[in-house]
Parts: C-alpha cells; sequence; structure tokens
C-alpha cells in the first residue's frame, strides 16, 4: 500500500535528521531562546530579504493560526475565509475558541477577491454584528489552486485601503511558490501581506512552521502569545535546527519542487488518459474525477482520500504528493489507472 | 560554560534520534494515528498495568495542561494550585486564556493537602465565587519535592469524597518516580488520580508529553479538544516513536535515575561543604544557599538561575541534573564551590 | 413620526410599572432570590405545566443566548442555526466570544428540518471539525415564521435520536403562541426541547427574559453561569415582578395576541392593495415588497426598517407591531400606502 | 425584620420610577441610542466637565467590569487587584472567562498603592508570566475605606509612568464621594484615572451603571463589547431616563448623602458604646465587632451579613445603608444593640 494520502506521511528529510544527530549535545537555551533558533530567523530574514519582520518558530498549521489570529485581533473582530478555508472547516472551531467568528466566504476556486471580501463588509455594518478585520487566505489553497502576484496584489490594495489585516497560511506555501505557474517570490510577500507562514511540517520538517510578522503594530509581545497557547516548545531547538537546514542553501525549494513535479506528472499523464479534473491546481494537490469502480480498484494498493460524489458513479479523489514521494510510485499509479480505465 | 540551568538543555537521548532515523520512510497515518503512537500508547498502558486509561501524546506540558483542564472544567470551575504551580506563575495565564481561574494555595513546600483545599472550598459556598474542582499538583513539584504515596492517598480520597478532579503534572514524574525516597509506583496512580502525564521533554526525549486519563467521565471526545487547542501533529508519529523507545524497556527511569544521581553528589557534597538549602528536594532540582561572592564567580563557569535572594549576602540558585548531565562537570562544579567557599 | 422599526420602542405595559411602584419599598433579598422573583418563576412553573423544570429571569436576548450557550456546550462543540438566525448575524459573535462556532444553515423560511441538521452532522464525522451539538431555533423566528407542532415534534424527535440539544429563542414566543395559525401550547414546550425562553423585553416588559431549562442534565449550577456573564441584577426584583404581573392573569397572551391583530391587518388591507410579501408571515413581522418611491414617501411619516432590496425598483421593508401599536396609526400607514400606491 | 444587609434591598427612589412613567409611551429607538441616553450622557459629561469622554449605560457592576476589562486587555494582559476586590472574589470568575488573569494583591485597606503594583511588576519580567496591564481599584472599596486625593494622584502617576491602565469600579463611587473625608470631585476623576463607572445600581436606580472612558484609546468600538456581551438593553431608554433624573439636580449626591448619614449614625452611637470596628470605614458600609450573642439576638430583628469571625466569641458584621435606609430602624438597631451589650 503505497499513500497519496497527504504530504505528511514520511519523518523528516535525511539531512534535516542529520542537523538534529550532529547538535545533539550542545547546550543551548530553552523556548526558542537558543543559537539555532536565533540563526534560523536570521537566516529567514535573508530569503525573505527583510530585516524588519518578526519571526517566530511555532510547531503546527492550527497552533500557529490560532496563536497569530487571537493575538491580531480584538475580541469583537472577526477573520474572514474563503468557504474552503483550513481554519474554516478543519481546526475544530480553534479559532472561535479563541473567541472570534470565521465568516465564510463562497469561493469557487478557493481563493478571495476584494469583490466578495466588499460584500462580507457591507453586511456588516454596526455594532449589532462582528467587525470583520482580517482576512485569512491560503496558498496554495486547501484545493491545490495558487494566488498569481496580481491577485495578491489587488488583495493587499484593497486589505490597506480597508484597513484590513491580510494573513497568508503558508502550509503549502513552498508547493505554491514552485508551481510553475507561480509568478511570486519569497521575497514579494512582505509588501503584500501583514502576515504569513512558511509551512515546515509539509515540506520536510518532523514539525514546524515559522510565522512571519511584517506589519510593525502586529509584532507587539508576540513571545507572550505563544507561550499562552502552548506553542513555546521547552527546546525550541528542535525547531531552529530544522529551518537552518532547510533554509541553508535550496533544499525547502528543492523538496516543493520535487512534490510538485511528482504531481505534474500525475496530472499530464491523467489528462492524457482523459481523466479530468475536478478543478485546475498547479500545485502539489490534484483532484482527479474517477468511476467508483476504478477508485474501489486503486484503493487496493494505494492510500488516498475520496474527496467529493460527483455523479452516481464518479467521484473526485484527492492524490497529495511530497518531497518523500518516490517517481516509481507514481508511475505505478498511472499505469494502475490506466489499466482500471480501459477496462471499465 | 556548562549549564545547571534546566533539564532541557541538550536534544534527545541517542536511542530516540536513532528510533526517529530507522523509522523515518515508513509511510504512516496523520494526527496521532499511525501505527508508533497506538503501540506506545498501548506498551504506556503495560507499563502503567492498566488497560482501561486512555493516553494522548501531546509536545508541552503548558499545552498538555491547557488542553486538560479546558476539557475538564466547566465554563464555572476553577483549578486550585499551590503558589509554586507552574500552572499559576510560568505558563503566561494560559489557564485563564481558557476561561477559568487558577485559585492559588499558599504552599512552603510545593505541596498540597486535604486542609489547605478544604479550606478553598469553604471560602468558594455560592455561585458568586467561582467553584474550585480541579486539584492541580506537580510530581515532583516546581520546587524539587515530591509526593509520598500516604499523601497522595490522602489527597485522592479528599478529592473522591468532594467529588473533586485530580490532576499530576508529571513533566518531571520520571525524576520524582526514581527518587530515593520514593515509595509511589507508576501502577499506583490511575487509582490515585483522575489524570497525569508522564513528561518525555525533561526525561530525554526532543519533546513530548503522555497525558493518562484515568477518570472515565474526563476522557470523552477528547483529540476534539487536543486538535482544537493545536495540539494534535501532523506527524503525530514524531511522538509515537519516541515513547515507544523510552519506554520499550527502562530507557525512562535509567535517564531519570542518572539525573537523580548527579542531584545526589550534588546535595551530598554541598552539604558535606557547609552548604546549606532552600529546602529539602530528593529529586533532579536543587536550591543551595551560597554568598553572593561564590555565585558570582560560579556565574562564568557555569549557568544556572539565581531562585531568591536569601539575605544581604545570600541567594539560594537552581541546579538543575538531567539525563544528560556530565558527572565530571558535576565533580567540577563542586570543587569549583568549595574552592570559592573557603576563600570566602 | 410613528414607528413601525420594532417591538421595544415604548417603555413597559402601565400595568406592569405599576406593580413595580407598588412594591417599590419591599425590602427584599438580592441576586433573584427575592420573593417576587421566586414567585414569578412558580407561576410560570403553572403556566407551562411542568414543577420539574428550572427557571431563570435574564435581562435581555442576547445575554440569554450567551449564558445558555456556554453553560449547554462544552468547548469542542458548535451550535446550529438558520442563515436568518439572531446568534448567527446579530449578536457580534456572542457565543463565538464564549469559544463556541455557530454553522450556519441557509433555510429560506428562517425555519430549520430534521434533513438540513442530518447535512451538518454527516459534514462533520471527526475531530478535525467541531461537532455539532446544539440546535438553536427562534419561534417566532427573525423573518416572522412560526413553527407548526409537527414540525417541532420532528425536530425534537430528530435531536432526541442524535444526542442532540434543541434550544428556542423566544424573543417573540408570544407572538408565536397567539399566531392564528399557531396548534403550539406552552405547556408542549417542555416536552419537545431541552431550553427555551420567554420574551419579556418584546411583549411589554422594561426588559427580562424567563429561560426555562428543561432538560435535567442542562440544569446544573446555572446561576453560576450567569454571574459570571454579568446577568444576575442585584435588583433582581425587577424581573420578578414583571413576570409576576405577566402572568397573573392572560396579560402576556393578550399583549401578543394585540400585536398580531395589528400586523393581521396590516397584511389583509396590504394584500387588498396588491401588495406582495417578501415570505408569509403568521405573527407581527411583516415584509411587505414597495415601490422605492413609496417607500420614499412613507419615510416622511412611519419609520421602519428597510429590509432587502428586491429589484431595481422595489425592495422590502419590515414593520413590526406590539402590544402597543396604534390601531389608528396603522390604519394611518395604510391609507398613506393606498395613496401612493394609486399614484406610482 | 429590617434589612442592613446591602444597599439594594428597595426598588429605585420614587423620583425615578416616576421619570419612567412619564415617559413610558414616547417610542424611542432601540440598543442606547435614544434621545433620554444621549441626554444622560451629555448631562453626565458635564457633571464630570469634560466633553472627550465617552460614556456608556450598562446594567451592573459584574458586566460592566467584565465588559470594560476584556474590551481593553490585548490577551495577555493580567488585571491586579487588592485581595478584597470584587473582580477577584465575587464575579465567579467573570473576567478570568473572558480571558484574563487577574492578580491579588494582599492589602488591608483594601487600597492598592505604588509599592504593591510595583512587586507585582516586578515579578512579571518576561513572557513566561502574563503582563500585568490593568490596575484594578473600587472607590469606595468592599470595606468600606476610599481614596484620598493624594492617593489616587500617586496610583495615577505610577499608572502612568508604567504604561498601566487604571479602572476605578465605581458601584459605591456616591457613598466614597459623599463621604465625609472625601477630599475627591468627580470632575477630577477624569485626569487621574483612564475609566470608572458611576453606579446607579446601589445609589437609587433600580439597576444601570454609568461607565466613563477618559482614555483616547480605550474608546474605540466599545459599543460592539457590549453589543457582545449581552451588555445593548433593547429599551436602553430604561437606564437613560434613570441617569437623566439622577443627575438632572443634586438628587445622585442627595441619595448618597443620606445613606453615609446613616452610616455616620450608626458609627458614632455604636463607637459610644465601646463597640469596636474592624477597619475605619467612613462610607456607607460598617464593620462593627460584636459578641456573638449579641448578634444572635440581633438576627431576629435585623438582617445582615456575618463578615468574619474575630476570636471565639466575637464576630464582625457588615451593616450596609442605603439611599432608603430609615433613621428609626438606625435607632432602633442601635438601641437594641446597647440593650444587648449592656447584658452581656
Amino acid at each position: 500500500m503505497y499513500s497519496f494520502k497527504n504530504d505528511y506521511s514520511e519523518g523528516a528529510h535525511p539531512r534535516i535528521l542529520k542537523a538534529l544527530m550532529e547538535s545533539n549535545f550542545v547546550q543551548e537555551e530553552g523556548y526558542g531562546e537558543d543559537q539555532f533558533s536565533i540563526n534560523a530567523i536570521e537566516l529567514l530574514k535573508e530569503r525573505i530579504g527583510r530585516t524588519d519582520v518578526d519571526i517566530h518558530l511555532l510547531t503546527g498549521g492550527t497552533q500557529t493560526n490560532l496563536t497569530a489570529l487571537s493575538a491580531f485581533l480584538r475580541p469583537h473582530e472577526a477573520a474572514m475565509a474563503a468557504s474552503t478555508g483550513h481554519i474554516l472547516g478543519h481546526e475544530t472551531g480553534a479559532i472561535e475558541a479563541t473567541g472570534h467568528k470565521v465568516i465564510s466566504i463562497d469561493a469557487l476556486d478557493g481563493k478571495l477577491t476584494p469583490a466578495n471580501i466588499q460584500a462580507v463588509l457591507e453586511a456588516h455594518p454596526d455594532e449589532h454584528m462582528v467587525k470583520p478585520k482580517l482576512v485569512y487566505i491560503s496558498n496554495s489553497t486547501e484545493i491545490g489552486t495558487i494566488y498569481k502576484k496580481d491577485e495578491l496584489q489587488q488583495l493587499s490594495h484593497f486589505c490597506h485601503e480597508n484597513n484590513l489585516i491580510l494573513y497568508m497560511d503558508g502550509a503549502r506555501l513552498g508547493s505554491a511558490l514552485c508551481s510553475t505557474e507561480n509568478d511570486l517570490l519569497m521575497t514579494d510577500l512582505p509588501e503584500l501581506v501583514d502576515a504569513f507562514y512558511i509551512g515546515g511540517t509539509k515540506n520536510g520538517t518532523l514539525l514546524g512552521e515559522a510565522l512571519v510578522i511584517c506589519r510593525a503594530a502586529l509584532k507587539e509581545e508576540f513571545r507572550y502569545h505563544m507561550k499562552q497557547k502552548g506553542a513555546l516548545l521547552a527546546k525550541g531547538r528542535l525547531l531552529g535546527i530544522q529551518f537552518l537546514e532547510l533554509f541553508r542553501d535550496n533544499l525547502f525549494f528543492d523538496l516543493a519542487t520535487h512534490a510538485n513535479q511528482m504531481a505534474a506528472i500525475l496530472r499530464v499523464e491523467l489528462t492524457k488518459a482523459n481523466i479530468p479534473f475536478l478543478n485546475h491546481s498547479p500545485s502539489n494537490q490534484l483532484f482527479p474525477i474517477l468511476p467508483h469502480s476504478v477508485i474501489a480498484d486503486l484503493e487496493s494498493k494505494y492510500a488516498f482520500h475520496i474527496w467529493e460524489k460527483v455523479d452516481d458513479d464518479h467521484s473526485a479523489i484527492r492524490l497529495v504528493t511530497s518531497w518523500a514521494t518516490k517517481k516509481e510510485m507514481v508511475e505505478a499509479f498511472i499505469d494502475d489507472v490506466k489499466v482500471n480505465i480501459y477496462s471499465v
């Protein structure tokens, strides 16, 4: 059984484990004040091209989202997210548990635009309703789409004009930035968003997300919020060492590129086999639509999520590739689809 | 500079890193549903001697405390803790941030008794005050003391009689259970407390605490709370693999015993040198009282916390030993104290 | 300028003010333990036909909703409401501020059914999502519709089968129960819902809602929650005296009947004048659709909300009648509509 | 049975009820946007001598405290209060329920000073602890003491220097300001504190507290917080009408003066009878220490709280006078004490 279920099925890239081994007996300060974390943050600032941002290392996406959003928002302020947004449907009400409503915006492609945020603002005119304040976007999105630079510029401009906070969930930022369709650079982000995070967990680390706070007003005393939410690891070095290794050279981007390439092979070959897709996804998540009989056969050899029923005979499945995905298994999968399809 | 600052200055025990390496490319389910975590939990149940407990693996102490307490308490219920309790003074209001007051109880030795809990109950008679509901204790405590079996039995009986929840923070449970003065067994705990956790971070893992929920009523749907608080790691295997290694044989207890032995050498030798201690601590934290001039000299070679000023000329310092503490550095430290003391 | 804007434009029914005057110098216990509140609660139990319910008097609808829902739900549990539900759009995230998500269910007529709740349950299968637990309904609804007995029975049965809590917001319960289309009795409610409240503010009191908790498991220590949320008035007598007067005889129902009758006149006469309505509302809220020019003229003499734009030339307005609505002003309004309509 | 139990045993001053009657059928906007509330707020600004403050009318003390503090504080910030402070022991964890710790400061006379706040600041140096941010004081305090102008000036200066928020709970502000020992004016308060409230409930209204926000940064969007906490009454006029009447002339101060005079008679006469007091209280709360036998006799004719046991034979009781306290009952009480004391 080979898994295309997600991009966190394996451990960490071997270089990361090696870095942990080599540094293991160095004594260090706790709670992220170790030299590894300090160096990792400096390195990240270089890669982002900005020394005036604040960077914090946290353990996972939900933790990062809830810590950031609860620190950024006042009690009456709400977040807005596409209906597919991770904070809306897959974090067990983590944001609401910190006291804030998340307003759902229907968006077929998983992306927000000034127009649909504007509609939310108009529907929330006074103190009898929450105040929509933070725009939550994911890049790549939960359905594999990515923001083009001009789309993000428009959003950014709109948020700035309307005094909104623009926050980017980058759990799969590597895959987005390494997409062949992408025209955004890591160095563009601090100009365009108020805060974002660079996902490690889904791109080669054991765990770890690097939150980058770009807007000055959001930086203040953020470590208090991390501690309060249980997000300051005693051995913060564990995160520092990993991000140091990931960004020491091009490893972060190499890993994401591999994931995208594996997805590209799947996309191209399944398309050749006349398999339709639920949407156009240029990143490491694909949603091919297959006959139920084919899905049943594939399930005996591969693990993946059944995403949604399309009609009585077909469903979309979700295939996720990662830094660890093996090309031969991708090819085997494609062969198995083809064999099954032709026999339908 | 050698550090006695805490028990999380180094990485993980080499066997744990080795286990991570060896399992690295096994594909597994996410969010703690991997086979490693499942096996680790089974193994822990064996070690605890009970199959009817629920066990969950979380990343750190503050996270475990806030997730457990907020899951266990209704909105109007409060926790009680000794004034030295970690949740009171060192978790940035993490429990209050989930909505619950923590009532401080003065306790010179860091331990709670039926008598001082009874006083709190009497002071909270009606709905104009919070309802004291959960008794938070640490073993070993934040000042190095440990609960004897009869003390815990009395607390347990009292809590049972008064329908209170008894919760034990076991960040340093290893050191407590391996103390030469200890008469508690791991297998006693499910009989005596409603929930407790077994600390990994301070006893040899990179991170990880194993929360054991003993009382049936507290178990229900606990994973929802973990997810909501950002405590479900995508790569939950990281925790499972470590606990599996820690409890595969006697490693957990061996590591704690080493830490205690290093502390014992310090205690015995400093006592011989007529150094007084702030309190009697039979675990891996010691609080010797030293002249300020001696402290200043020691600080040039060793890292440690200055705990509290005792008089104009003396302060207590905190020395913490761990699985990684080197005997030769313990001896060097003792020598340096002696040299300095005699020259005062 | 005469207002049809809402049912809380005037003070209280004169009998209620008189009762406050007459009791003014009686010394009483504070915080709802006064004899007036005790008697009011006994009287309400009689009217409801059940002695085994718990009843609490609170000041307003948002306060009642947030106090009840936060007391009833565990942290990971969510409420469900029709998209028009008051807690969703008009309480500034009050429920979320206590930590709970409110799941929106599209429902054209403002009412929930087993089918649309079932769909929510199916979409929330595991711990990565909130657990839908409480069904919030309003009767009458925010758009004037009412639940028929068989509809409520079906909902009740479904909630019971699925271990859900069924909660009815009764801010306008009087108007619902006195509707000519209603077949529910106050005495039916404890059999069908787990908790509901009887709205005083919108039916003749200065303020006050009587929360009735029917399910035993939800009753425990509710006064703690009231105090914590700021919902226990020092002079709780203020609420007791008013509910005592309201239910001493038929006053509560007489007032609601008057409001409904005033609405009925508007409905019948506007219908005769060929004015369409946004929906069928048999209670004290009406949503006639009028040309913009007519609305503009009416606004010079009457206050009302413009509810929603229907097309380029027409909008629906909201007319609310109350115990205090004057028949001559209803007639004047109708005349003014007719004059304006014919001149369009 | 005559009650000295508290200052909210009766209804409202007759002039206030009269004002409610006379305005009853005027149609008004809801939610505090009525003309009565607007006028009351203008009038209060005049009385306070400042037009640049924001004033909001809420229903009770706990509600006011929790709404204000949760609006003013960021998630990691804590309040500080004297150990006798109402928010610490008598509001069922209302502040903690909004996420904020309340730090208890021992203060024998119920009052805070720069010195004891300074000690708290020093004990909270970093992000592992909450950040002490808001100083909560009550005037008069929960044990009847009052702040002199120079004491408040020192506190104010200290808070300003340390960027702390100074908040005054004025549930019994009337009694404090009308004390014969007071040298503070209402018009001094906006210069000295960042926010305070003027208590109506305990000084003649049915309910109602007027929150005055003086510091500009705390004013923003406060009505959102009120709505979210259930503190915006639909018939906000109920509060506006009462405060308008209370401050139309000198009524607020006359009522407080009466309460204080009744207390003064008790203080003078009991002192003459050699009855000691627990503390020196120059306001409407007194804590005489009486033999248990005398207390038992008095309890057959008077209601009051037994405050605390002083020794095996004596306890302090709490006597509270109000605008409604009858002089003849004060005299009767004194006579009864004397008779009983002499017979001991």
